[in-house]
């Protein structure tokens, strides 16, 4: 009870300054920007390095080879250099001039050959053609460069010296959590991937968003514990799933978290099962945030929510983004940089990640306990001026939707939905109640994926 | 089986000149508007008085004092006069000339004061300054004055004197109920607040037209047994309820009747349980009027449904107005008077009451005797020239529809709604079926509040 | 599974040229359009062996005075000629002028009257003043003869001959069945009338329609045993189902094919169970089709659907139309001629019907062997470049969304709904997962009446 009502003060959104935090992210994510991630290594290596000096992380290696479901841990990939010299000497591709130069997995080489045969290892996006794409090849052994389109037209003939001094060998598969235990041992699931290299929005905002989240959680009380995974993307929750597979029972809540820094509106997929709590806590909270936003149904492909929404596990993880992945031209290029991720666009995330977090942590079923006909508020005093900073008529509505809806079959969002009020009301009003007794806690817990 | 075939054949309609009763519920309201009701004492006494006259009707007295679930009845209030008078002994605020100018449950006083002290009791609208607001203070005990704004603001300073010769002590709390005993024990209730002072729409409406409506259903036959209650708000209901609380499990619809008589369009509000038999009737009945209507959820504020619809009890009690509360200008103040109700309002919401009562008097769940592939209407003589006012073709096509959707699952209520057909159309051939021995009444009722 | 197998390969589609299909489909209506059909008779018995000429048809003869549930099947009708004469012995009505001249099953008559007398027994249409009416007069013995409106204004007064030579008299109703058996026992229905005379849309596209599905299917492996009623309307499925009625469990989708031949855009009139497999079925196709196209709930007249969804069968068979019965002006006309039904509106229904009996082939529930996380499909060759007409990355989405919603409870035509893409694409990965030994089929039934 004690823990409780206290948890019921902290305003989580007035524990930081958004603003503040927006900017502080960027810098963080300017920070990560330059190291050289893919899937394995030492690039990811390093940057679950950093985010452990900002909160606290175990870092998980798992062996090259290890078998994870239907899929196998692949080797490890590092590398130190990559670029193409043409006959002067002259680096006209260098991977220290962007890391994208490089395609992901690349084998070690070092050959001469024409360039009418180095073409046959160059990508680019003739479409696009300023831009240096983005592109892997993770389970079919290739090497290659990828380069601005005009960069390719400006290549002359003749002989080039190719250059790529990595190792792909075994060793190990690197991921990281930060677990935060709450008042119960149900969890909250926040993952995000932190494979993909110089890429800003599609990568690094959800880690930072992670990170904050995380930082935040850390200093105050929390009714769920938390999980952050930072993992490779596919490969890595995967992998995960494959060691916790035996826990996810505890996973009550979840959000993979990406594309969070551009300065379109907020996009939320929905998890599979599609009505679950997690579900419709975010579109309740985005729908009283005043600003535009889309909500989309579950499909197989994305992010890491295909394999936690896998039919073997249909865990309760949706996916929040702003501009969803392929649907913004600086998607997987070179463009998508820390011009496109904005420090506002940051912290308008943040803000709504901690809105989301608010309402779960707050969201319960009661039970009325003066079911027959209305309590009479007015002698207890709940009814008439009140202070602070909720509209009082607001809140004496509030106080009948909590009672009438109260019975054991409604939790705090649905009345809130149902009224069509904000949460924070309903749970005010909740709280009142509760602590006038006319309230109590439902110890039945509502079958969420079953609606 | 007679009585059925004999109850088919009453057309409620057409045993009521609608227009004159228009006229003569208004002359009633008239009647009952200079009396002076509050929750408790000698107006409501008096009004249920004269409803007694028109209809049979039990009064009922419960002790100030009595536990009423979570409410105590209240003592009585009476009052014999009321004024302030200035230095010249002229009466400026007067009970005599409107009830409304007495704060209702105003303790007795008899004082002298300055303006300034007595402002304090003062109630006005400054932002409808011609009006007197309507105010009580039933569960703190205060005393006041309601008067217009333009009435305050011509008041000299200067000492008054007030006069408030009311009593509040020990009474008790009168409601009535006309008791119409049908076919069976299940009951429709009716229910109506005669509890407010000099205001027309906001319950003389409801007083006048459940009047009616008990006069007309207590010269025909019933398959429902009817219940009007005339009970002041809130307590009245809550009262009622308690009194009655082993026998609520034989209400099976229910209407809450109030602001009746506005020349706004009808609004339903639907009972909590929001798809009940007395929800779809309503809603199909107005659909088929061919004027605008509205339609609203379950909220658990506004008049007496919120208490028969409190998650403890969650009565089938929808509630049936024009304008809402609140939603009319002349709302508790001195402009809702006998110039805002009209008559042919008063009709329009009778013959709309009728119409429902006609449906739920009908409404039936029936079995096909013959399922297996369509009967042959044509031997029966239920194919081809019909006379009647209904147009041969849609009751033709009625006969299939009853047919079809008689199969236990599927009241007449389902099929009217189901073929976009009048309920009327889909009764009438309901009752040619079971004449021709092709329909039997299904003895399994429906389970409405699962659907 | 090698029948599966090869199944999954035949396009039925392919293995037509539709817009030959049109033409033929057209002069095969041009051989049947002359024919006198009734309900009884040698007209429907000459027609029904026309079909027969087509596809294996085994004909049926029903004797007269048979009970069939609440009806008896009726005397058999036959007529060899019928007119009426002036006084110079001129025909002004003459059968051998148009079939429609003459009231189906019209007594015998030979007689003299006075025009006014014989006006009684004339049919026109004042508002279609150039038409003949189609009028019938089954179970009500009368004699009677159609004709145009302006025909009637131009008789002149005076004495008229009648000849009717027809016999009503004991004998049998005919129809017939083309059973194509399957690999299983469950089977499709396929319903049309063949009792309407010279009316073109009405009667004969159905009848051509089904009869080229017929010889289709007879031609491809069937998955289903495919069962094709040619009858007379209402008597016909009065019969049929009363003789069948122990094996009508059997049948688990079926349509009614009617009015298909006019350029109208196609209508689907959905079985009673309104979410029938079938139902889902033809909404996808049409869906897909790009062109216009309207869906209607269930309604318990039209043709033979109202007696395969009466109560007491309530079979998955809905009605496939262009333009509705009574929609369209030529409707029971001498103008639903060959004119109205045109090659290319046969041809586009076919089309249709065929996708529709393609998806019905196809439509299965598979189980994901692999449904902890998402298999690898690289490695399995399933992910990359692939062959064929369709789009490749449309092919890799539709591996995922079989892989996700193949849990057990999702049928393909359920993933191809829930995807937004068509059957086909969706069918074709589900039988790449299968070879892959990602896929099994569920061998549980959907129960698809219960959603």
């Amino acid at each position: 009870m004690s823990v409780h009502s206290r948890r019921e003060n902290i305003n989580l959104a007035d524990m930081i300054d958004i603003t503040e935090a927006g900017r502080a992210m960027h810098v963080f994510a300017t920070e990560l920007y330059p190291i050289c991630r893919s899937i394995t290594g030492n690039g990811i290596r390093s940057t679950l390095g950093r985010i452990g000096e900002q909160i606290p992380l175990i870092l998980h290696e798992v062996p090259s080879g290890t078998a994870v479901f239907d899929w196998t841990v692949p080797n490890e990939w590092n590398i130190r250099d990559a670029y193409v010299a043409n006959a002067n000497g002259e680096r006209v591709i260098d991977i220290r001039r962007h890391n994208l130069h490089i395609l992901s997995y690349s084998t070690p080489i070092h050959a001469r050959m024409p360039l009418a045969e180095l073409k046959q290892h160059l990508f680019t996006l003739p479409d696009q053609p300023d831009l240096i794409p983005y592109r892997t090849s993770y389970y079919q052994e290739n090497w290659g460069f990828c380069l601005t389109h005009n960069q390719l037209m400006g290549l002359t003939d003749g002989e080039y010296e190719i250059v790529i001094d990595s190792t792909l060998a075994p060793g190990s598969l690197t991921y990281a959590e930060c677990f935060l235990p709450g008042a119960t041992e149900d969890e909250v699931l926040i993952s995000c991937h932190a494979c993909h290299p110089s890429l800003a929005n599609d990568n690094l905002s959800g880690i930072v968003l992670a990170t904050w989240l995380a930082q935040l959680l850390g200093q105050s009380e929390r009714r769920y514990s938390y999980r952050f995974v930072f993992i490779p993307g596919t490969i890595g929750s995967i992998t995960w799933l494959a060691r916790n597979e035996a826990h996810v029972g505890r996973i009550k809540h979840g959000l993979v978290l990406t594309c969070l820094g551009d300065p379109g509106h907020t996009t939320y997929k929905r998890s599979r099962q599609s009505t679950a709590e997690i579900d419709r806590v975010v579109e309740h909270v985005l729908r009283h945030t005043g600003t535009a936003y889309a909500i989309k149904d579950f499909f197989p492909y994305g992010y890491d929510e295909r394999q936690y929404c896998s039919p073997g596990f249909n865990l309760p993880v949706g996916c929040l983004m702003r501009t969803p992945h392929g649907r913004f031209a600086e998607y997987h290029t070179s463009a998508d940089n820390l011009d496109l991720v904005r420090p506002e666009a940051l912290a308008d995330s943040l803000a709504k990640l901690i809105a989301i977090v608010q309402v779960l942590e707050q969201n319960r079923t009661y039970r009325n306990l003066n079911p027959m006909c209305e309590p009479q508020l007015g002698k207890r005093g709940l009814y008439g001026a009140i202070g602070g900073q909720i509209d009082a008529k607001s809140y004496q509505l509030a106080l009948l939707w909590v009672l009438n809806y109260s019975d054991g079959e409604h939790a705090l969002i649905d009345i809130a939905e149902r009224s069509g009020m904000p949460f924070a009301t309903i749970a005010h009003a909740a709280t009142a109640l509760q602590s006038a007794g006319l309230l109590t806690e439902d110890v039945q817990s509502i079958e969420w994926s079953a609606r």
